[in-house]
């Protein structure tokens, strides 16, 4: 579905003298991801995954690539960009921005349980801390600024009911910064298809691409937002255990301040509200070219209303 | 033999917090080697080795550090430090430097055959590739400068015999200075306890505290004396097959130069007598406090004028 440009296995032996990774052994396209082409590569050396930048705008990818290497030399399971021989992450490739990055064991777990919810939440813990001495800045790129772009756009597609909920929650949410939360960069879509366990350890972070600085508990909302409903297809509310288990894990790295657990339902319904509107976006407004399943733009809106309905979940 | 420091669980988990890495599941003290305290750790994250810098100069540990760094990120299966959450990889514990390093899998291979012979030697190309723009400089501490202090030292130890091979060697290498062979950094010491299979993968090159700036040629004479010797016992000559194994290896990667075929048999005589002064040295000049089972120097010199009496072994 998502290789938008295709590579041969000739052009990739050629390109890979730009790199210190061996002899090439084998070529796979990757068939899910939306915003990128990306292959499987096995080297003599080792396994790696091939990224042809197709969307992202050059200029951030930087950010992206430096914030995936700070990770990784910080002892995070992420991908590891590998530097060409003249000391550079970014490449190109058929005209692309393209990057080599290494490939972590493991496989996403669709049903994850108190156990692996606690595992992603100290990881997410981690993270966060190791990212305090990453230098470089980019605004979290679906932040609130975003948003009321998104819903301009989405205005016309929205029945009455949905565009009153939308507005609703923009002018609560704006009625709501938090400037003392801590912040610094967040993965900000760390859906159970971007961590890979293996058995019982989280093995992998992957797909930073959505990466930017925002508040640390906007990544945790978004993974409870995901990780920790008690019923994908039937209940949005939150699974008390698993909910549970995340903040403990992470808590147990990074201690939440007081002011994060009173700013928790706002951020858990900022997280709904910002993947509502991609999800909206994507369905109404697909871009050219871009060949997506689209995800069901009600789920989060679901998500959303359950959140506002929700008794605030305190954080005990 | 070689825990100078000794380190405990409780002291160890103190202080990985200062790092990303987990908590401490297990500490095992390393055995082997000479210069450091070294421990294996295992953290919830992963698998570690921890050293603690005996008498290494503290001035010369960034070159080291940053040299594994840089290769590891260039796709070079050597230990990556671990950065703390201060962005350094140099830590101190216990009053001593000490640095975290990602442990690699694998183990070493007693009696390599020519297939091995031949990644060594692809890997060493690759890495001499990938070290090229490394910006840090330290001159290899086991050169010709050090040769003839060496030498000085051992003087009243050595009998009439090899004083004058000693003597013989020094004059005859001082004569072969090549200031064109292509030079950068090296690890100098990669004999095959340094580095380690995963079947039939060289998974790991390991112990770079002897790495420095030196001809690249140097690198691959110092593998040629431990790996390709026809019987480690009983015959120091070089096995054909594997010194060809070695050498197409690395040219496959990076070709030699005329210059380089014209000085390898000069070159794996100064890598034969740089052993045969060290193990001299820790022989009759054990330093004070190191516990270490000094190797027979006896048999670099049966090495050294094998080298000498050999027919020059052309590369073709």
């Amino acid at each position: 579905m998502s290789v938008y440009t295709p590579v041969t296995e000739s052009e990739l032996s050629d390109w890979l003298r730009n790199y210190s990774v061996g002899r090439l052994v084998a070529l796979e396209p990757i068939k899910s991801g939306i915003e990128n082409t990306n292959y499987f590569v096995t080297t003599s050396q080792g396994r790696y995954v091939l990224t042809l930048f197709e969307r992202l705008p050059e200029a951030e990818l930087p950010f992206y690539l430096d914030l995936m290497a700070h990770l990784a030399r910080h002892g995070i399971p992420c991908p590891a960009p590998v530097a060409d021989l003249s000391d550079r992450y970014l490449q190109s490739l058929k005209g692309k921005p393209a990057a080599l990055v290494t490939r972590l064991p493991g496989k996403s777990v669709e049903r994850p349980g108190a156990r692996e919810c606690g595992e992603l939440g100290m990881l997410l813990g981690r993270m966060h801390l190791a990212g305090r001495s990453y230098p470089a800045y980019l605004e979290n790129p679906r932040g609130p600024k975003w948003w009321r772009l998104a819903a301009a756009d989405l205005d016309r597609f929205l029945d009455g009911k949905k565009k009153s909920l939308l507005q609703a929650e923009l002018q609560f949410q704006a009625g709501q910064r938090f400037p003392e939360l801590p912040r610094g960069p967040v993965h900000a879509d760390l859906f159970r298809d971007n961590a890979l366990f293996d058995g019982e350890r989280l093995s992998g972070v992957i797909d930073f691409y959505f990466a930017g600085v925002d508040c640390l508990l906007y990544d945790v909302a978004v993974c409870a937002n995901d990780w920790c409903l008690v019923d994908l297809a039937s209940d949005p509310s939150l699974d008390g255990a698993r909910t549970r288990a995340l903040l403990e894990g992470y808590g147990a790295v990074r201690p939440l301040t007081d002011l994060e657990r009173a700013a928790w339902p706002v951020i858990l319904r900022a997280a709904a509200l910002r993947f509502w509107l991609s999800r909206l976006h994507d369905f109404h407004l697909p871009r050219p070219g871009v060949l997506v399943h689209a995800h069901d733009p009600e789920h989060f809106r679901r998500i959303l209303e359950a959140r506002i309905g929700a008794a605030a979940p305190a954080i005990g």
